[in-house]
């Protein structure tokens, strides 16, 4: 028990810097305010598959003809009042996907990963949008975790386990450094959300294990808040 | 139903390999096998605080007078039948830890950092290893992740949390490029093991959250098994 107030308590004396802390730091990542950007709707994108069966099919398919899949997607991070926040699509109010998808089996990573991030997020052609070059350009930065896939079945790893040769499929995101403005064009039967880190964290309930980590494969990074 | 045999199913036509999958990718990590190491006992190291009151109550302290405090931790890799296993120091057959601890405010990290890998892990002076300089020389690699005390309170984030402007602790975890043979000296009161990441990922429950994360943080590493 003490009859100090809380106030009284408080020192307004602030405690010195301690010396540096940045060795072997990854470098500072610059976000702006995610009312920087617009987002815009666009036609709507069904699902390629039905049924989570009918998408392990195909993958089991197409690894028959061309090897294992190979899978980009991008984490594109802006902020509000100096956190970080991540840019999620919500399905049908249910699911959350970052934006990516399949490389083509003939085309190379990067080509392949932008023109998938522009398939889901560039405006339409026909769009007032559309003849701005930087709502079609993307900064690929950092890959900053892989997930495998070991056999045709639903479950990823964040290694490829013990005993397993050939994965299926081999799942990358990238960190996307996002320009200062951009207009983002949304299909129609998804929204593009900006969740918190804090939202994330330890929450694999509500966004899967893969998402849940972001802020895990973030935490070597400092930002700047512009 | 199908008539035709498992042993008949299974394909020996081996899929295609896929275009190349390495843009924008941490450089591929040398992991030698576990048993290259050699595991010898010291004197035992007490914990410096018998509670985890006293331990916030020095933090506290430690704050008012020299400012956040500044912790580094090791991961140290090595292999077994190529699957990654990081050594762990295990305390009374209950909590896990990493090898390392805060630095001292007037220490620069680095060398801090590695004075206190020493003191965990080095041989004692008048051991028959410490002749042999590979036995206190440390490698330090990338820092892989930084984890944040907002209060003076148990509770840590892999982000700095919103409205927090003068966090109590960071804590950063480096990776630790071992060399090919290493005699490391465990304190008699504690045990170093070595465990898998199929062990660790997803298993707060026994490792705490920062440890059953090592998975996600080594997720953007390929590994070279030598
Ligand atoms: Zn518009
Ligand atoms: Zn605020
Ligand atoms: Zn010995
Ligand atoms: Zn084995």
């Amino acid at each position: 028990m003490t009859t100090v107030t809380e106030t009284a308590r408080k020192t307004t004396i602030l405690p010195p810097l301690p010396k540096p802390f940045t060795e072997k730091q990854a470098p500072t990542i610059r976000l702006y305010p995610v009312s920087n950007y617009t987002f815009d709707v666009k036609e709507a994108q069904p699902e390629e598959d039905n049924s989570v069966t009918g998408r392990l099919q195909r993958l089991q398919e197409q690894y028959e003809t061309s090897g294992m899949r190979r899978t980009c997607e991008g984490i594109l991070v802006c902020h509000e009042h100096g956190h970080p926040y991540v840019l999620l699509l919500q399905i049908a109010n249910t699911f959350f996907k970052l934006p990516g998808d399949y490389i083509q089996p003939d085309q190379d990573e990067i080509t392949g990963f932008k023109q998938r991030l522009n398939e889901r997020l560039a405006p339409a052609k026909d769009s007032e949008h559309a003849s701005d070059p930087i709502n079609s350009e993307w900064e690929i930065g950092d890959c900053i975790t892989q997930w495998w896939r070991p056999n045709f079945e639903t479950f990823m790893y964040p290694f490829i386990p013990p005993h397993i040769s050939r994965p299926k499929e081999c799942k990358k995101m990238f960190l996307i450094h996002l320009p200062k403005h951009k207009v983002l064009s949304v299909p129609q039967n998804m929204k593009l959300l900006a969740v918190p880190l804090f939202e994330l964290y330890d929450n694999a309930t509500r966004y899967g294990n893969q998402l849940a980590a972001i802020p895990l494969y973030l935490s070597r990074y400092n930002f700047e808040f512009v």
